[in-house]
């Protein structure tokens, strides 16, 4: 049976626990807080309670919160692992010294993956001796509702550590998407950059309002990358396909993204203008909206696995 | 009842026609070539049954083909018309000629909107005496599968129509998204061209596979998108909201999209490896592949409706 060890009990390291449990595999948790330890059990029973209506539940639903253990002990809990999902906080030291100790205590066919979505995995394992089996395994989150992880490689990355890590996630039912060679902001946030940039430039120029931004993409674009992703859209967007579609288009699409925005978009000014459909909005209320948006991810996973259950 | 005059039944054109008589409203259709309105009867039926399971048939479905009339003479369609769907090629001179004859023959409060994604309307509005009726009403193909359509004004548009064109589309059930002024692209296709040149850029470096893109956005960002947008999206990935969000990662977002590729993308070696996974799709496979499409398109449409219909 495969046997994940999760470091770092957060949001991220619970959802991954759970993502790994339903798949049936045994999942053993660190986390350096050992109050973030002592309510594991409850955490992953809530979860999973919320989770009850989602069909990845897994073949063992009931045993599935008895395959998570917490361990106090570092050591104990990397002992026998496949892997580690490790999901620390953002900061380049905290990770240095984390990953120097995992590549200690880890036997050396354990592969190490990480979380991280700000870091590269090169600054911070690239000194360890066993640089080979790190990686990135970036996350969406949470991991349990949106099945995407990034494995991102470092130059020192063995490429069967990759495909060993790939089928481990694609037996966990997550979708794993191999990253050729290492990049800043892996693909996921670097295409999130560009919307960004550019929505909050034609958000601070008075174009569009926020609510007529987010309208264009869920009522519109969204409708087609839930399922498509951009590639096949435009690939269906002409009757020769892709390379017809960019004979068409691509010198529009070319004008278009010339003259985009970029990081200058990100002002201060831009961020109160964008802000300004939620701006009365409380920390509650932001809790309550990310518990509605975890039940639309739920129920858009769900109509998702149905439809493509049905696909000849 | 509001009377809607479409001018030019293409595939747009006839899926406007849809939209509208959906609504319960009357529409005539005209187009230069006989044999489009003499098989139009024929292809509304066809697109009624295929939508058959759609739940936006309307409150009289079984009426809905018998709201679409032909009408070989342009100025018997127009006459009454409280807005005029234009879906001519996407030729300058050609748009011209068309607006100008629009101009001369609807009666002066007659709204007179185009479905051009490629060309600004005051490029073929400008000189016209009507020409704060006119202005761009830009749908995603097709229109009855996909709600957004974008209202893009002229300098020279009339706020008021503006408003009134809005109404309308919203008492056709579409999603209209106003913008504050003329500007190329409009919103949506601004935000497609951004994501096609990054995504082509780490397709033809090799950081990632056609396939591997598409996966990021369908099993990652699209599962947000598809019911919230992008400034939603980020409002919720934070605990203080949207400003804290950009705050906290607008630096990080703003170096990712100041080093991302724009038109310099856009080339024929790009073009041939996206389309790698898709070289071998005959023009059949490709229509396949679009009935495919907008089966999903529907079922997700009938899906997000339910849910925002329990939304509290």
């Amino acid at each position: 049976m495969t046997k994940i060890a999760i470091v770092g009990a957060g949001l991220i390291g619970r959802s991954w626990a759970y993502v790994f449990a339903r798949a049936g595999m045994q999942v053993v948790v660190w986390d350096p807080e050992a109050a973030v330890l002592d309510r594991l059990d409850e955490d992953v029973c809530a979860m999973h309670a919320r989770a009850g209506a989602h069909e990845r539940a897994g073949d063992d639903p009931q045993g599935l919160p008895s395959r998570i253990r917490a361990c106090p002990r570092l050591e104990d809990a990397l002992d026998g692992a496949d892997l580690v999902q490790e999901n620390g906080p953002e900061v380049l030291d905290i990770k240095q010294s984390l990953f120097a100790e995992l590549d200690r205590l880890a036997a050396p066919q354990t592969i190490l993956a990480s979380s991280s979505s700000a870091l590269m995995a090169s600054t911070f394992t690239q000194g360890l001796e066993g640089r080979a089996r790190c990686l990135i395994a970036h996350p969406v989150n949470p991991p349990h509702l949106v099945p995407v992880v990034e494995l991102c490689p470092t130059p020192d990355t063995d490429p069967d550590v990759m495909e060993r890590a790939a089928v481990i996630y694609r037996d966990a039912q997550q979708v794993p998407v191999l990253l050729g060679r290492e990049i800043d902001g892996f693909v996921l946030n670097r295409l999130q950059a560009v919307v960004l940039a550019e929505s909050l430039r034609l958000i601070s120029e008075g174009i569009v309002t926020p609510e007529g931004l987010d309208d264009t993409i869920r009522h519109g674009l969204g409708r087609r990358w839930a399922f498509m992703g951009p590639m096949e859209t435009i690939h269906l967007n002409a009757p020769g396909g892709i390379q017809d579609y960019l004979e068409r288009y691509g010198p529009t699409m070319a004008r278009l993204s010339n003259d985009a925005a970029r990081g200058e978009a990100f002002t201060a000014d831009a961020a109160r203008k964008a802000g300004a459909d939620f701006s009365t909005d409380t920390r509650e209320d932001i809790r309550a909206r990310q518990e509605w948006r975890d039940g639309e991810l739920a129920a858009l996973d769900r109509h998702l696995l149905n439809r493509s259950a049905n696909r000849s």
